[in-house]
Parts: C-alpha cells; structure tokens; sequence
C-alpha cells in the first residue's frame, strides 16, 4: 500500500482523506526507515512491534526464497518444511554470512544481509550507549562468550604465526577467573594457558600485576599470544585492573583480549574498557548478548579499538551461521531504542545499593557479612560459615536454595577440587586456591527490579534460617 | 523499505545489485495489490502467507490506533490490553462499520474500512466463481447465517412497512426444513412462520409448491412478508424449488429469501439459485462463511439480485461490530486465490461418487440400504431400522458413533418431539411428521478428503456391527 | 508432559532433580486452573502469556476438529483452510453457541464450550470488581453495543407479547441521547421510540423525569414495552436518573433497559446502576467489551439483577456466532486479573482531574470554558464560539483536528440536523434541540495515560489558536 | 486441564460426556508423548502443529525463567525484553549446554535441555532413516557444517596431541573440493591443508586414491592428522571413494572426517558413507541440518561409529550456544514423522531423472550436452562453450541467470584464480587446475518439485538464447 497507484486506487474504496491519513501513517514509517540507515544508530525511542514486523516483512521479502517467482536450482535454498519453524524466523532462513566471512553480504538474500549489517552498527551504537566510547567496530557473533574467544584467539594466531615456527607463540597468560567457558576457550584453540594466580586484597581478589610481568618476562614475550583479561566475574573477585593490562601489553607487544562478558551492565566495567582502548594494548574485548541486552542465549559482540582486527575475526569464522543471534538482537535493539537501554542500565545502577543492603541484612541477621567488594557492582557474596555449623559443609545450602526456587545464587566452599581440560585447580569456584571461609555469591543484574530483589532476600533469609537449624545452629 | 531513499540508503550497506532485486520483489507485492485494487477480484492465484501479512500490516498502520502520534481522545481509541489479543487481530482493532450501517467506512481506521470493502468485492467474486453469476452486490454480514436471516427479514419488514398497520405483513411461508436457527430467525424477528409440509417423493421429502401456493391464496399475499426457502439441507429432504418459489413470489409480489447455508459448494444449488435470481423473484440469499469458505464459525455472505436490497440489509445493523468473520474470510480468499476454491469445489464434487458409493456398501453389508435423493448432493441418508432390531429405537447409535470419534453423523428417529419457540414439531429432524424409518445422515462437504471418507465409513462400518450386535441382529 | 510416566521418562534424559522441579511448575499451572474453575472468579493476579496460551492450547485440544483420529462427517467440522486463521483463533474454530442458544455447549467443542461458560462467569465478575455488584448474571454477545441493545428488547417483547395483540407494546421511551446505534437497535426491532427531551440545568442536559413520567401516563403503561435509559455519554448530557426511572419503571410496571456503553470504568455509572439494580426495576443492562476491556471492538456484555431474564436473552439469539469477543475478552481477563484491571480503573479515576484541568486550561487560554457538568466524569465539554469568530462555524475544527492526528473529540454546533431511520431530529449531536452554542468534547477513557492528556491538550491547544487566527480572532 | 480434578470442574460447566472426550484427546496428546520419550525415535507420523506447540509450551513452563514463583539472582536469568522475541523463541531462552558441554544439561532449565536431548536421539533416526544405519551416535552442533569440521578436528588434534609436540600430527589430506568453508576450517582449525588433486575420468572428477597414499607415504603417518573427504558436492566432482578412504585410514591409523553436507538426501552418498562406518576409520561424519532437513542455516548433525568421539566433541565446544538449530530441527522432525521424512527423499530420488532429463534437453536445444557424471545424483552440468560463442567467457550468463531469479545455479569457467587463506588455487570452482570448459552446475535437491524443475529449465532455456544472441552465436 506504499506506492501513490494503490493509493489512489484504495481511495476508489474508501474516501480519500482517510486513505492520504493512512498513507501518512506509512510514510511516516519509512522516514524512521530512513533515520535508521541513514543515522546507523538506534532510534531514540523504541519502535513499536508493529513496526519491527514490518520492517522484518520487507526484509524478507527481499530474500529470494520468498520471491514469487524464484527458479532455486541451488543445493540451499533456503526451503522450510514446517510453518511454525518459519513463522519464527520470520521468513528469513538464508542465515547469516558466507563461506568467506561471517559479516559477508549474500546475493540471494539481500534483506538478510542487510539485516546483519545493520545490526553490527547499532550493536557498535549500544556499546558506545553503555560507554565503550572508544569501540570503532562491533560484530556481533552467532556463538556465545566462550566461542568468541575463542575466536578472537585464533584470529590473534592466525595473525602472529610466524611461517616455520607455527607453535611459536602458544601461551596465554590468565588472572585467574574461575569459569569454566573460558578456559576451555584457551585449550580448545591448542593454545597454553598460564594461570596467574589473584592477590588477595581484603575479601577481595584482584589482579597480580607484579605476577603477570613476571610472568611475561619469564616466558619470554616472544612465546605469549595474548593476556585474556576479565571485567564482569563472580565476587569476592573484582574486575581486573584491565587498564594496567593493556599498557604493559603494548609495552611488551603482546595480544590482549578482554573477557567483558556481562560487564557492559556496569558503568564500572565500560570505563575501565573504554580507558584501556585508550591508554593501551586492546586487540578484542567480548560481551554476552544474553546477559547484556535480555535476549536468548547464543550470541556474542565482539568490539575493538582497530576495526581491521574485529572485520578479521568475522573473516575467520568457516561458512555461514543461524541468523538467530542477530536476529533477537536486532529486534531487542529497535525494541528498547537508545532511551529504553538507558533505561534499563539506570534502573540497574540504582537497584544496586538496595540489593546490597538487602543482602547484608540478612547476612546480619544470621551473624554472617557482607563480603567487603569494592570493585564489582554486580555481584555481591555473603559469608556462610557460621550457618554451617559443626559440618563446615555449605553444599547442601545448594540444593536447598534450588529446591526453593532460587536460581542463579553460587555456594562457593572454597575446596572444590576441578580438573578442567586435563588442568588441575584447587579451590574451585573460589578464583583462589584456598579462599578463607565458605560464602554465597548472587547477582543484580540487568533486568532486575525491586520486587525480585525483594522476593530473592525474603526467601533466602528463610533458607538460611532453615540451614542452620538443620546445621543445629540457632 | 519501499522508497527510493530507503533503497539507495541500504544499497550503502549491501551491494546494489542484490538491494534492486530485493526491491524488484518488493515492487512485485506492490502490483498484486495493484491488481486486486484495481480489479476487485480473487487473484488467480493464492497469495503466499508472508504476503498477506504485509498486507495486513499495511493496513493495520493505516488505523489511527497505530499511528505513533496519534493523540486520541475519545471513549473509543481502540486500545487493546494483551499483547496475544493484539497479535491476533493483525493491529486492526476498530471492528467493521460505523453506527450508521455495518458496511460504513471508519474515518479512525482507514486500513480496516478498506479491508471491509475488499472483503465484499473478493466475497462476491467467490460467488461468482461458485456459480452465482447473477448475485450483483454481496456484504460479509459478522453474523452468522440464522441472524442473517433475521436482518434480511427485518429489512424486508421495514421496506414493506405500511404506516398505521405495522403488523400486516407478518407471515413467513416456510417449506419445512428441520433446523432450529432458520425457525428461530423469524420468530425472533417477530414474525410469525407458517410451516408448508414437504411432499414425499419415494425416499425423498420435497417442496410441495401446491400446498406452499394454496397457503399464499388462503392467508392472502399482502399478509404475507415473504417465503423462506433452502437450498442446502439434511438428506433425505432435498433442495427446494426455488426457481419454481420465486416465480410464485414474483407473481404474487412477495418476499423470498433464500436460506443457502452450504449451497455454494454443491455446483446444483448455485445453479438454483442463479437460475432463481434471473428468472423470479429473490429478495436475498444467504451462506454461511465457514460451512463454505473453511473459516471459523460466524459469518455469513449475504447477497442478491438487486444491490440497493443488499445494501440496506447493511444499513439496517445498528452499530459496529467484530472484524474476525471478514478477516477471517479476507486472509482465507487471499489464501486460495481463484485457482484454490476451484480446486476446493472440484475435490468436493469429484469426491460425492465416492463418498455415496462407499456408504452405500456399508449400507448393503449391514442389510440397510442408502436412501434414494436426486436432489442433495451434499448430505446422504442410510437406512438403520434393520440393525435396531426388535427395540427398533436408533437413539443408542448416535451416542455410539459421537464416543467413537465420529462427528457430524446425525440419527433420525423420526419420532421425536419437538417445540421450539412455542412451536410444536412431530417428527423432528425428519423434516416430516411421520418419516417412514430411522436413518443416519451424514455430509460430504468442502475439505474432505478420500482419507477422511475411508476412516470415516470404516467407523461407521465397526460401529453398526456393535449396534447390531448389541441389538441381538445378526 | 503431565503424566507422572512422562516425567519418569524425561528423568531417563535429563536430571530427575531438575525434571522433578519442572514437574513442580507444570502442576502450579494446574493448580492455578483449577482455582479459576472453582472459583468461577478472576484470578487475583493476572496470568503470563505463557500459561494462557497453555490453556488455550488445551482448550483447543479438546475440540473435534483438533482431535487427531476425528471421523468428521458433517457438513461443518470447523475444517479451515488458512494457517494464518487458524493460528489467530488458536485452533478453536467452532464458534459459540448453538441453534438454540448463544450460551448453549456444543458437543463438538467441549474446549469452545468451556471457554463460553468460563468466560461468562469471570466477566460476571468483572462487573463486580467495577461495582455492578447486584448484577446476578452476566453472558457476553457476540456483537457491540446496539445489537445488544436490540436483543434484550426483542427479548423483552418476547416475554410481553399478547396473543392476538403481537404489537401491543410497541413504544419505547427514551430519554434522548444522540447516537445512531442505540436508536437504530430501536426502530430495527420494530419498535415505536418515543423522544423524551432532556431538561437543562446550566450547561448540562439531564433526564426530564415529570415529562417521563407524564409520557408514560399519555401513553398507558400497558402500551409501553419498555424505557430505554443511558448512563455513559458525551458531555453535557448527563447520565440519566437511572434509579429514579427504576423506580418508575417498577411503579407502571414497564420494562427497563440500561445502555451503559462505557459506563463500567466509571464508578458513578456502576453505583447508579447497582442501585438501580436495587431500588426499582432493570431488566438488562448493556456495557461494550472493547470500550470498558480494552479489548477489539465486537462483543457486549448483557447482564441483570434477574438471572432468569438475561438468560432469556441468550436462548433468543438465533444459530451460533464467532468467538472472537469472548475469545478476545476471555484472554484479557486472565492477562489483567482483579489487580490488573482494578489498575486500570484506578488510574482513570486518577487522571480525570488532570485531563479536565488540562482541558480548562487550554479553554481559558483561547477565551473558552468548561462546560459544567458535574454528572459525567468520563466525557468533557468546552466551548469554542469565541474562536469561531464571526463566521460562527466550528466544523471545520474537526477536520483540523483529524488532519493533526487527533482523534475521538467530536465538535458540535447544535445546529446540525440528521434524520435517522426516518425520524427528524433537529440539533443532532447536542442532545437538544437548540444547545446555546458550539463546543467540542472530549474523554478521558480508560487506558489513557498522563502523557497521552499531554499530547492531546497540547495538539488541541495549537490548533486552537491555528483555527482562531484562520477566523481572524485575536 | 489434565488432572482429574480440573476435569471434573470442568464437568460443572460442560456436560461431562463431552468434557470426557475432550479429555480423551489431552490423554491421546501425553500418549503420544510417551512414545517418543519412550522410544526416543521419530513418530511414524508427524505431529500437528498444534501439538507440537503444546509441547513447547510444556517444556516452556519447566524452565526456570517461566516459573511463576522463580527468583532468580544470577548474571543470566533468561529474562526477555521483547515479546517478539519470546514468541519466536516459544519462551525458551536458556539456549543450549552448560561451560563444559554443548550436550549437557541445565539445572535452571529442564525442559530446554530434555529438548537438547530428544533432539539428538531423534536426529539420530533421522540418519538411519536416511540410511546411515551403522551410526550409533548422533549430536546437533548449534554452528553450521564449516565449524562442525573445525570441532571435529580439534577434537581428533586433542585426542592425538603428543606432550612436548603440541604439532605433530599437523597435516591433513584433502581430496579437492573447491568450496570455502571446508577449506577454512583446517587453516582456522591452525592445521595444514594438503591437497590431493582429483583425477578426471571423462567429464568427471574423483579421488586420486594412489596420490593420497603416496602423500600419505611422503608426509609420513605419524605426521597427519586426518583425510578430510567429501560425499555431496557440486558435479563434475563425484562423491569421494569414501570407503577406499576408510580402509586406508585405518590401514595407517589416521584420522578420518566425512564432509556429508547435503549427502543425507542421496541414498548413494550415505550407502557410502555407511559402508565406511562398518569397513574403515571414520572418525567423525557431519551433514548440514539446513541442506538436508529443510530449516533455517545454522545447525550441523555430527555422528559416527564410535559412540565416545562423539560426545567427545560436544564435550569440546566452550560454552552456551543458541538453541535455534536445535529447535528448528527438533520442530521439523515432530512436524515431518518418519513418514514424511521418507516421502521427502523418495520424492527427490524419483524426480532426479526427471531434472537430469529436462537439462539435458536444454543443453541439447543450444548445442551443448549433459556433462557425465555416474557419481553424483544431486548436482548435475551442461556444458556452456559454445553459447560463449567467441568471447568464450561464461561469467556474464551468472548475472544474467541471477537477474532472472534464477538462483543455486554456478558458473564455473575453469580458468578462475583464488587466495583462500592464503593458499592459491587454480581453476577455483571447477575441483581442478584446468577443466576443459566452461559449464553450469545446477543441483536437484531435497524439496524440489516438479513445478519447480519446469520453472528452472523453462527459464535456463530463455536465458540460454538469450545469452548465445548476445554473443552472436545462433
């Protein structure tokens, strides 16, 4: 109905004035259209979803399995069996990318295509929103964290190799975070992580820069790829000191990759990022789209001070990927719009204190504290100990917490023994080999609101109560 | 993305090339609605699903109720609630009509007056196609097909109205038809039925049009508002005489309005019924939208000879009402296209053989037989007497065949007693007072296919062996 | 996944733990049904979108036409052609009601059935969270206000005719409103209305009770079949004295019909109603399901202080209808629960003051006034004869107004002058003959928001001052 | 509306015959359920839509981010911003695998990760079906077949790495097939493609199983970590000697990987493959889901003989993944049952001639001819020299065919050059340095109709003579 002939014809229908008013209405429509291209930024209020699935229509029907008139004579041609498998992709089926490059424009699916292009620049929109202000590209990548480490390692590889010494620079140096993800990003990719152990500061961990020099003089700045640096982790670790991290990279010209995987959250953590592409070495830095702007698990952005790197990461990944990361993001993103992001990261940032105190008041109430933590604004520990008695054994506060509809909570005893990869760790969960005393971790995280926090503390508090009545403490 | 602007703004992000074939594509979607505006017919062929969805997309952000900017200050805004009821109603939420006449176009919604006026002409093209070539007007009535006949009474009522008698032409001829929706549209209209009993004709009952013309004599044609007749019906009543009834009408200058529920699907009854419509009188003729067109139940299709008639049945519902039947219908037509009813009436009329044949040898092997019927071809009857045995009651069968699975069957008895609005039947469901034995009817009708007629049947078959058997008949 | 041997089994793939807590949530969903199929009642707090389309999904199982090894030989089995149909009725296909009545259960459809019962009992409710509380019985129809209104008349007619006298009582006194619907579903009966000017008191219009009553005595009681009253409507008119005219009603023992279109998101309305109910005679009262809901426009709800009546009303209603009103008012009642809606209502009550301080502002800022009304608090009046200049014509401030995306205000002149149905009426849109001088009205519905008033006001007031300066006042 | 209980409440608003047939269906529903958690094998028919949307809703409702009560304190929560999304993803958020295992289970969501493992049993089938009866295990990658290559010889790298030789065995021998992906995958994968040029034998090309065994011979066993060998490819190339290929791996204990990407659809390629299973060493086998199963891109299934090296590659994979793959298949397999599974690769294997027939007429009509090729029955050539006429460049026929929506087609001159990750290759396309002439592939693939041939050929032709006129050739 956009073009002035229908229009025309439709007032054949119904009287003119009405049908000039609607065809405002769709013109107005493709103005925001044409804000979005032309800006390659989000629009500052969010679209109605009405809107998205116009839009998402037109982008579809550009895509040649959904000509009319399409003769498919290919080995793919995007042909779906089932109704309800393409009503959920939106008739776009084509996926993303090409056998040469995950970003790489398809000619039989030009509405795909431009659909993840342009998801890359407002997903670079978002970063800088959020305050990664120095990020100059962003892809985003149809595979969660961990791959895209991964990835970004292998790009970093396939850069340094240096022709007869393939093996040359093989090890990764990593203040340790206990996550299981990452490592095995690092062993997968045949690389040799070296794990620097934290300092402790207090009940706080944080980097040991005097340890990670060490180390690099130790190995030989020759033989390192990278250092895989963390912002967002689990308390009672703090954030590492990425800023300093990436000086002495570039002072000693070897790869950094910052593991930022729900860290765009915190004001904190995009500062201490954005000050690193400045002052530093920063070849990627790595953020979840699920635990950063409330979609499906599955995707990941990848940003960088030096667009070359990040297009090279994209030209790395070997054929084409489910379109349903960029997809979930793309729609999220013209769904929130630049205002609704904003948002959602200062309703978090002022949840914050509230969730902390909360914690803490429970924590009091059952003679047990508030782990001290200054530099993480995410997640928050509580100390266990006295709640588990004579046993010492804090697991079962677990099972229990499970059991009573708790998710996402972490009872960290501090002497979990793990073999990850054929890698030894003590302390397991801890990020230190033997954290002083037994603690419960939990997260404020985006998206959540004052009733949740409510509900969260209410029903640990009872918990608590009946763990240490079972631990016969009173 | 249909403009110019748009296109050469994403030929930035995708090459050029690829972004003109998607625009071709778009272009293309743009001269199907072209062609359907201009032609205000079926297309030939049926649309695809992602593009009838745009279209009603286009159509819905015509509605001033998704107009971004719009400031609504009425008692009537067309805000929904749920997001699910939203979703389901494609954003048209202002219903069909206007105060004034159900087929009035909103100045709110401009989108969906348009799709209420297209719904008409497409519905009448189905007409057309099905064989009522001389119906000149059809309106989608959201009503289904008993009300419709209340309003087409009504409005004959109130065109024949003679100031100061209010009441004087109040009869309604009413060749009887066992059904209770048509007998209740004209007691609830107020007017008062005269049943003229059927004729037997071997097997079969139908229209006694001697009877029927000494009735108009005895009663007196200006008492008398109109005849009611039907063309689709329950074997072993057959069609009525319509051509032979509205020549009657014409001559003695009253009503007719034809009851022609699920006419459309048998090629004999649009034959009547255009035949009727050229050479007597027929004031409307009615069908129902789901018993014809496959869509859920609750329209009906209303149309005739003579469009100002059809136009003030229209005029005559007070207020607006539900979009659903015309959507539904809209959404369905756009789906088949021209090609696809076709298709969906040649399957039917191919499929009658088969589905007679086969019931009469389940017929045969029970030793019943299937009632002669020349003039049904939708519904067929098979004798049950002889598998009652000596209780001679065929009750029990029904509930049989409903807890097996079997639906639409239905048992006559033909003793059954009856009273409907104040109005006592013997014999009901026979359409006579004394039919001579009890029979089972059962339909072929548009979307069955052979796979249905063979489980259908071989239900049939293992169910009367329990009858009988349970009846102590061998 | 219900059955205890299907979730033994899941636990042979995954966790028993976790398949144990999934179980846990499934029966929490069954719980929470059965809450609503014993307490007949609105959940407290509304359901997820999730577990409703759960339920429906189970609704629709429970249909034949879903059934998998369904034998259909009828000549309507609810087969439907279009995915896209299918999918927006989810699956339920066969309408409401039978031939005999709108409320009646269909064999077929234990599901659709289901969802009738159910969702006239939880919109009983509704009534009585609003505050109709004496209302004993509630059913929703299939069509919007003015249908409703014609069948509780034609019902009413029913229950009064005199054998010999079919037209008896044929008159029906209104206290004149100006709407075409409601008159329309008068004279569409087939029924004599009988205009009861309003009395003036200041700006506003009220019932004139003495001429009421002295047209009763002109007429005799016996002649009359019924007062047709109303309580929401566009400013000045007032509502009615609707108790008062119960009173009356029950004196001279005539009936009663209540059009309260959108009266139940104002507490006023439903305590005049609920007394009304109480005090005198009411035999139906008619409220709108998109206007007080937020629901698409389509349905009604007829409810009484007399449960056997509006059944009545039910048992009237010829053959079946769609199920998209109940459908869509049956969603929405389990999206928004007795919190949600209490919200809702709440917050119009809230913003009522604002929106008509607003609207007085603007007024005085172009030399206008609020009218005084002080018995409609949903509807608005200012005048705008000053800004008409000397041509003295408002109209073409409504096309200005709907030009600038403003909806739902309605200019009037008073010297408008409309025939409806045949009947003259001079100063249509005024509800009297000669109102003093033009204004414009506007409402503050339920739904609206505090930025929308902002919006509005501010639109209104620059196309006051555009239309003033048009008119060459200063 | 399972329970007992619910049924029998609802029994007080619908007869209870009814309700208990419609219970009956919700029974049939969790039967059938049973039989696929019981044999954990495809349905011999597929499911309705319907049904299989009301398992997703089941499995929906046991996930932790869809309990009512759930309060959740984590860094992912699978909370949803959009509804959009939510829809799309049927409230399954959670993705797919834990930290340590693309297969494993989540705590947090139950009904996600039985969908996993359904989805892997039922993909399973789907081989055998197809007739990889000799594979005993299968998994579904959430990455497309590029990647699955690249985890599967990282896998085989893990399991053969050599402390203090992290390089040993660096090589791997590849059959040339000029496709990109595959190619990339061993260069990302950091190992060393070598190539073993086809050998032609007439039109076709095919393994050059004496170069590969001197290579083998020449690097050394010790030194190679697999062949990576091709089924389903563009012709002129056949399929690999897979088995041959099989039997010298395991003759020199090397690794083995089948590149299957489209072969399931071929019964030659997966006897092929299947015979390899039972009479060599393969390692690992991977076909694309998309190619063979009809869903979006984006999934991959990886299976072989030996049980443990395929879960071993689940095991490698770091991190979380996007459910869609799985979801879109999981949904396909319910939709299409074995039954329909089968119909759609009988349905290609009986049009195969057909499409070979109508090319090779084409071909005729324009002086060229059918290339031969008796090892592959997917993608077939014509030879297209001589409507090249003097210029002998085809490139511009792919334009001309791409600008005529003809699309899967390829032009292959022979003579294009190609720097794939920074290897050269001559003649890229063609599978060899120098084919003897240009020609057009086209492939017959799963999904295809008859229709769709007709349209094909139809517009080849045209296209054809368009293009020889544009060089002069008559």
């Amino acid at each position: 109905m956009q073009s002035d002939r229908n229009q025309e014809l439709a007032a054949g229908f119904v009287d003119g004035a009405y049908i000039r008013q609607g065809a405002d209405a769709l013109r107005s429509h493709e103005k925001k259209l044409t804000s979005l291209l032309a800006q390659r930024r989000l629009p500052e209020h969010g679209w109605d979803d009405l809107s998205i699935q116009r839009l998402l229509g037109d982008l579809a029907q550009m895509d040649s399995n959904n000509f009319v008139h399409n003769a498919g004579a290919g080995e793919r041609e995007a042909r779906v069996a089932s109704t309800l498998v393409l009503n959920r992709c939106f008739y776009l089926a084509h996926g993303v990318g090409r056998s040469g490059d995950i970003c790489a424009v398809q000619p039989k699916a030009a509405g795909s295509s431009l659909l993840v292009q342009l998801t890359n620049c407002l997903a670079l929109d978002m970063l800088h929103v959020a305050g990664v202000k120095n990020a100059s590209s962003a892809i985003v990548l149809p595979v969660a964290t961990g791959m895209a480490l991964l990835f970004a390692m292998l790009t970093l590889q396939a850069a340094a190799r240096v022709p007869g010494e393939p093996n040359r620079k093989r090890y990764v140096l990593w203040p340790r975070i206990d996550q299981k993800s990452c490592f095995k990003s690092m062993v997968t990719s045949g690389l040799e992580p070296v794990v620097i152990e934290n300092a402790a500061d207090g009940d706080e961990l944080r980097t040991d820069l005097a340890a990670l020099e060490a180390k690099v003089l130790e190995l030989g700045p020759a033989n390192i790829l990278c250092v895989l640096s963390t912002t967002s982790c689990f308390a009672p670790r703090g954030y590492d000191r990425v800023e300093e991290i990436a000086r002495l990279c570039q002072q000693y010209d070897i790869g950094h990759v910052i593991n930022n995987a729900y860290g765009l959250q915190s004001s904190k953590c995009t500062h201490l990022v954005n000050q690193a592409f400045r002052s530093g070495r920063v070849d990627a830095c790595i953020q979840s789209t699920d635990k950063n702007f409330l979609v499906p698990v599955g995707g990941s952005v990848i940003c960088g001070p030096n667009k070359a790197f990040v297009q090279e990461i994209g030209k790395l990944y070997p054929g084409r990927a489910s379109n349903a990361p960029a997809l979930d993001l793309f729609i999220t993103m013209l769904h929130l719009g630049r205002a609704g992001y904003k948002a959602l990261l200062d309703a978090r940032k002022a949840l914050v204190p509230y969730f902390r105190d909360e914690l803490a008041k429970v924590a009091d109430a059952h003679g047990e504290r508030l782990l001290v933590t200054r530099h993480n604004d995410i997640s928050f520990c509580i100390s266990v100990g006295r709640c588990c008695g004579a046993s010492g054994d804090a697991t079962f506060l677990g099972s229990m917490l499970f059991s009573r509809g708790v998710s996402g909570t972490r009872i960290v005893t501090g002497r979990a023994e793990a073999k990850i990869a054929g890698y030894a760790f003590r302390g397991f969960g801890a990020h230190a080999d033997a954290y002083p005393g037994p603690y419960l971790s939990a997260a404020c995280a985006i998206g959540m609101t004052k009733a949740d926090v409510d509900l969260f503390v209410g029903r640990l508090d009872k918990t608590l109560r009946e763990f240490s009545s079972h631990n016969g403490v009173v």
